[in-house]
This record gives structure tokens, sequence and C-alpha cells, in this order.
């Protein structure tokens, strides 16, 4: 997506090896109007695959998701990732590895949430590893239900990510995929 | 707003003394359709104050403050509460005491995202002691700007944050007032 590229080249930067900060419009400040283009985007692409519940995970993942599920017309279900006071009962869980924070934490979503018969267009801000997306795709079939594809704004492709995903047979669209970057110089695939 | 109370009431439960979950369409679930009412709903209490942005706090304020600023055509800020990997530098920080949590943390914002000449509209799912909101007025005034109000979805009406944030000089507009509550019957104001 031409137009993606431009506004991470524009307004994102790159710190150290492996960081790319988009907190201008992705991250931590969110530019609504742009994400609603990105969720368009992903309802072209995924507009054929029947798809009944959209799942991402907190915190970055849940205004991305909510612009698509605009077009969709259909709920989001962002996955728990944080400790909640509230204890999760009667929860699908999926443990994920924070290759970041070398540290391992689990992802809850409610069995309310995920039936048999979903569809379910999972979604996220980055794909590096791909654990967490992993982590997402085996709480879905925990469920019994199935995974019509995963949705990313921006991929790491020099990370291990989408072949993790893909392994898993399921369909792997990313809006901006970087190659490889540095300082001042972000190149695309 | 009536049709946020029966939401309330048809698809929430009360756990315990002071537990509201609305899990089914703002805090897990987030029935998006339903959320562009209440972003709608903001954009008419608020649009004569001129605003220029709308802070949330990460996680579950991110979906409502996102519904809003389609109507408002302004970016989101989400305020950080949760450790992060990469170093906060160069933020506003105000810690915030969590009484279900029995501890405090820190939220962040990044000082390039609140300027000193901003009208800045805080929206946030609940209110209830009020330390959270405090916690984003502090950090907007730290920053030199000005506070142009305070959105809720849902406020207890029974804990003390509405006079927390009033005694602070600030507008304060809840969509739904809880008066009383427990298991099967909610009492709005």
């Amino acid at each position: 997506m031409k137009l993606l590229e431009e506004k991470i080249r524009k307004e994102g930067y790159v710190l150290g090896k492996d960081i790319l900060k988009v907190d201008a419009f992705l991250n931590h400040q969110v530019d609504v109007e742009f994400m609603e283009k990105i969720g368009e985007e992903f309802h072209r692409l995924f507009k054929e695959e029947g798809i009944t519940r959209i799942l991402t995970i907190e915190a970055s993942g849940i205004a991305v998701a909510c612009m698509a599920s605009r077009y969709f017309k259909l709920p989001v279900v962002y996955a728990k990732k944080y400790p909640s006071y509230v204890p999760d009962n009667d929860v699908y869980q999926s443990e994920v590895y924070s290759f970041t924070k070398k540290t391992s934490y689990n992802i809850r979503v409610s069995k309310k949430y995920i039936k048999e018969n979903d569809r379910v267009l999972i979604i996220d801000d980055f794909l590096a590893n791909g654990k967490a997306a992993a982590g997402l795709v085996d709480v879905v079939r925990q469920a019994g239900a199935t995974v019509a594809g995963v949705g990313i704004v921006i991929e790491k492709g020099f990370q291990p990510g989408r072949k993790t995903i893909e392994d898993m047979g399921i369909r792997v669209e990313s809006l901006a995929i970087v190659e490889s970057m540095e300082t001042g110089n972000i190149i695309f695939k």
C-alpha cells in the first residue's frame, strides 16, 4: 500500500537495529482518518472470505481492528494481554514468548466471543517473529473456529513471522513489508 | 443516553459489589457500530469547545476515543499505561493509584503529542475514583495545554470520580451514570 509506505517514510523513524517507531500515527497518536484507509484496504483484501469476527490483541491492535470492523460491519474482539484484576474465567489462552521483553505472557479470549462456526480475521499492527499472531491462531483453533486470514499493517520482512504463520496454513496479508531499515533509510519489499 | 442504559442492562452484568462487566460491547468485544453512536454523542456534547486533540488511556479507552475522533476529525493520543520495552523519553508522566490493584502505575504521554495551545478532550470508558482521569488532566496541564472536558462512557455515580475532576474545574459528561448496582438490578441516575 503506497500510501502507507509514504506515511512510514515521512512519520516513522528507526531506533537501533530492529525498532521502527510509528508513534505518530499508529502506536501512541492514532491518525484515525488514515486508519480508516487501512481498514478499507483490509476489507478489500478479505471481503470474499466470509469473515464473521475480527480478532486483535491489546493495546495497539485495537484502533486498526475497529477501523476495519466498520467496513466488515462485524464486532471486534481483543485478546487480553495484560494482567486483569478481575479473574478471567472460562477463557481460551495461549502462552506467547516476547523476544523484546525476553519473557512470556498469556493471551486470553473469553469462550463467549469465539464460536466453533466462526471464520476469524486476525488483525495486528506489526508482524515480526509472529509469536503473538501464532498465539491468536492457537486461541481461535482451541475454539474449533477457523482462521480465515491474518492482516498486518507493517511486516518486518527480515524476521520470520510470515513463515511461522504461513506454515500453519494461513494466508498473511501485510499492507507494508519492510525489507531493511536503518536510520533515515527504510526499504520496502 | 437511553440507548446505552438499555445496552448495559441487556448485555452488562455485575460482579461482587462494584464491578460492572461490559465485556460484551466495550471491554473485550467491541460493538463498533454501537461505539459510533457513543462517538457521535461525545461530539454533540463537546463540539462547541474548540477541541484540538483527543486524549485517552490504553487499552479500553482506545476504541471509544477512535470512534469519537471520526466526528471531530482529530487525532487520538492514548497515554501509555503498561511498561514499554522501548524507553519512553521526553514524556509527561503522572502517577496513578489503582484502588482495584492496590498499587500505582505511571501514565506517559510523549511531549510531541500535546502542545501548549491544545484544547484537549479526555475520553475514557469508566469513571470510578477518578484517579486515571486526574492523571490525564495532570499530564495535559504539565504541557501547559487546556482540558476542555472529560467524556466518560459509564460513570459509577456512587464513587467520587466526578467530584475529583469537577474540583479541578473541569466539565464532566458521562453518557450513563450508575447510581447503584447489584446482580440483575442496575439503577441509573
